[in-house]
């Protein structure tokens, strides 16, 4: 049988993750893939603390340049993560010819073209299923069943510690606070969370769909990304009077051309699918011209739903080693020369409908105030509620747009906010309804 | 740009949406493929009936042989349906050394190992995505998204008209007769609805995917199929005050290489997301020792979605042709040594939860009786309902059992039939908790 040698670099949760499924399931790959897949080497800077596995002697070692000089390894498998060391072992793989499989999103997103690139000038092949959406087939799907369609829009929730945090607030009624510190004591946020709650995670992992999706380069730049902090359990209790649930979603659509891409909390209606996927899980669902909709949902992180999207790549480019060839499918979905350069479309200029809520200070007339600058900016109200006066003296003032501009949003907010009828800062939820364009 | 001819054999619904997609989407594939996809030939016994498309003149022929005999065609799609001339074209164009696309489902199913072992003889592809859940890219992901998994089982709602007609009949509170008459008007169910109201669509998709999943010959025999035509609003009005909903599923598992696989009406938690999922959508969950579970959920019929996948089929195939290889991934997903002929567990020797109800005569102690029939049988029972006399006369007793075995329910019924107590059969409803075992 043939043998094809491969390099582990990074040996954190998900390193580990693939190097079991290696180890232990060698025999399965084996009678699936007609080939054995050797694990030849796990570089990491930490190779004394016990990471369960057993290793050959020599197999575990701390140079990862080593690894990917080794001329007997033909795949690289890059779980280093960010965007230094990671993308400089990344290229010098390939530069050795060798093939390399990453889940790395945020260098997919930020320096993707570049390491593209790089793989069609030497020839080799570089895939990323596990830098989007775990064990989902998102980039598969994207890429190869979904072929024969024009993809109209994609709609994510693709970060599993915001869908935690948001269904926590939703089912408890706590402060996002308190749901995020017990959140990272459970081990469902990081130390640090800002990468998840702000939205940014979401954000690379959109970058990179909407690149595949509709043929353009990976352009993160211009995704508007906003995260989760700001949500509290009174909108979330506005929105499911209103008949809605709150999501961090990741939205990408292609309006004859005009791409959108951004990442933000939406209301969505109770009854949508993307509604009913709660905890940590992930779904994305994806409109096509000949599919209509098609959503998948599974575990987005975790170390073996990766690890089982990584072993997915590098048993593609294994079946490409025996057959003699690389590169079968386009790296970005298009051939290179029908990948463009098409800017995101400006967030000033995206129509939706929006929930507004604004705390009224004790005044009179405020509502008529309100409604008059909102009129004044072309903003049309489609309903207002007035809840009973609130104990800090301000009462809060909810209203559902009709089809509005979010330049107009933005400017009448400020408007309003300047004219010190109300407390704090208004907070604008975009909505997101199965007929948004009424 | 390379061109790559295609011979399209029966131009029904399917087939038209194939050719409609090969032709309108002709220039958005060759920006993907790099190659240009050229619908050749397209046979039909009826090439009179207009089909809204503008094929050029020559195109739409009467004579399949002679597509399949032609030189420069490439590749054959199959969308005759049946297993009659279909399967003797498909064998005809491999012989000529040509690949195959195919959605048939009837004939994978039942003939699928030997098409299979001739398409191994003479080194082309044969293609079936399109045979199981329409859009949804099932055979893609068992083949190559969860290579690294082993698949535990697999569950899924994978035929739409018994779908809308259980979630009308959930919604409605109708008969299952007059729901049948009302989605045969509206053309969701066909005139015959046989083949999908007695489950037999859903076991022939099932075979598909239980030999996919467990490397096994494909064995459709095996499969105990039951449709739904015996459900009845009052059980699903019980199920609802259990907390479950009744779904036609088609279930396979693998326990230590015991091989489950079965079609029948299956009462499901609420809050499960097959729950979740109706009219005539499908949907499949797809739990494998990495991943946990991945849900993929679309529209499994119709023409477009059906013809999205035919398409995937075809490129994939067509990324082979340019790459000068064929048969890069084996068609029942193992490495033909690797597949072997397992026997299906018989029904008999299920074990999982049941719903009995049964229609009590008016005379005392029933309640008793039956009991203490099913206790002799080791049926233990965990909840009865017993609801107030029916205007026949007839008392429902409704009783949800703890783990039990198929074989005794069925004793136990058919002795609690032959004791005179009971109007009517018996109505027994399997049950799948996400804790069965207990």
């Amino acid at each position: 049988m043939r043998t094809i040698s491969i390099g582990l670099l990074g040996c954190g949760t998900v390193g580990v993750g693939v190097a079991k499924l290696l180890l232990e399931n060698r025999t399965l790959i084996q009678s699936r893939l007609g080939a054995d897949l050797f694990l030849k080497h796990v570089a990491d800077i930490d190779t004394t603390t016990d990471r369960g596995l057993a290793f050959d002697e020599g197999v575990f070692i701390n140079d990862a340049f080593a690894v990917v000089n080794d001329p007997d390894i033909e795949i690289i498998i890059e779980m280093i993560g960010g965007e230094g060391i990671a993308k400089e072992l990344i290229l010098k793989a390939m530069d050795n010819g060798k093939h390399v499989v990453t889940a790395n999103k945020a260098l997919m997103a930020s320096q993707g073209n570049t390491l593209i690139e790089k793989a069609r000038e030497v020839n080799v092949d570089l895939a990323y299923e596990a830098s989007v959406g775990g064990c989902m087939p998102i980039i598969k799907a994207l890429r190869e069943s979904l072929v024969g369609n024009h993809i109209r829009s994609m709609t994510g929730i693709l970060n599993g510690t915001c869908n935690y945090i948001l269904s926590r607030i939703t089912d408890e009624g706590s402060e996002f606070a308190q749901v995020l510190a017990e959140a990272q004591a459970e081990g469902y946020a990081e130390a640090d969370p800002t990468l998840d709650v702000e939205g940014h995670d979401a954000a690379h992992k959109l970058a990179i769909v909407t690149a595949l999706a509709f043929g353009m380069e990976i352009n993160l730049t211009d995704i508007y990304t906003e995260g989760i902090s700001k949500i509290s359990p009174i909108d979330i209790d506005f929105a499911r009077q209103f008949g809605y649930r709150i999501k961090l979603l990741a939205i990408a659509k292609n309006d004859n051309g005009k791409i959108e891409a951004r990442v933000h909390p939406t209301m969505i209606p109770e009854n949508n699918q993307l509604s009913k996927i709660n905890g940590t899980l992930n779904a994305i669902m994806i409109s096509g011209s000949a599919i209509g909709d098609v959503l998948l949902c599974g575990h987005g992180a975790g170390q073996l739903p990766t690890a089982s999207a990584v072993l997915s790549d590098i048993v593609d480019i294994a079946r490409n080693i025996m057959a003699g060839i690389a590169r079968r499918i386009p790296v970005l979905s298009y051939q290179p020369e029908h990948i463009q350069r098409i800017p995101v479309m400006p967030m000033d200029e995206l129509f939706t409908h929006y929930y507004l809520r604004l705390a009224a200070l004790d005044k009179p007339g405020v509502l008529s105030i309100v409604s008059g600058v909102l009129g004044k900016h072309g903003i049309s109200v489609k309903s207002v509620q007035q809840k009973g006066r609130h104990s800090t003296g301000a009462v809060p003032i909810v209203m559902l747009t009709h089809h509005a501009r979010e330049l107009d949003i933005k400017n009448a907010m400020a408007e309003i906010s300047a004219l010190g009828v109300v407390a704090d800062e208004p907070m604008v939820i975009r909505i997101e309804d199965e007929n948004n364009h009424v």
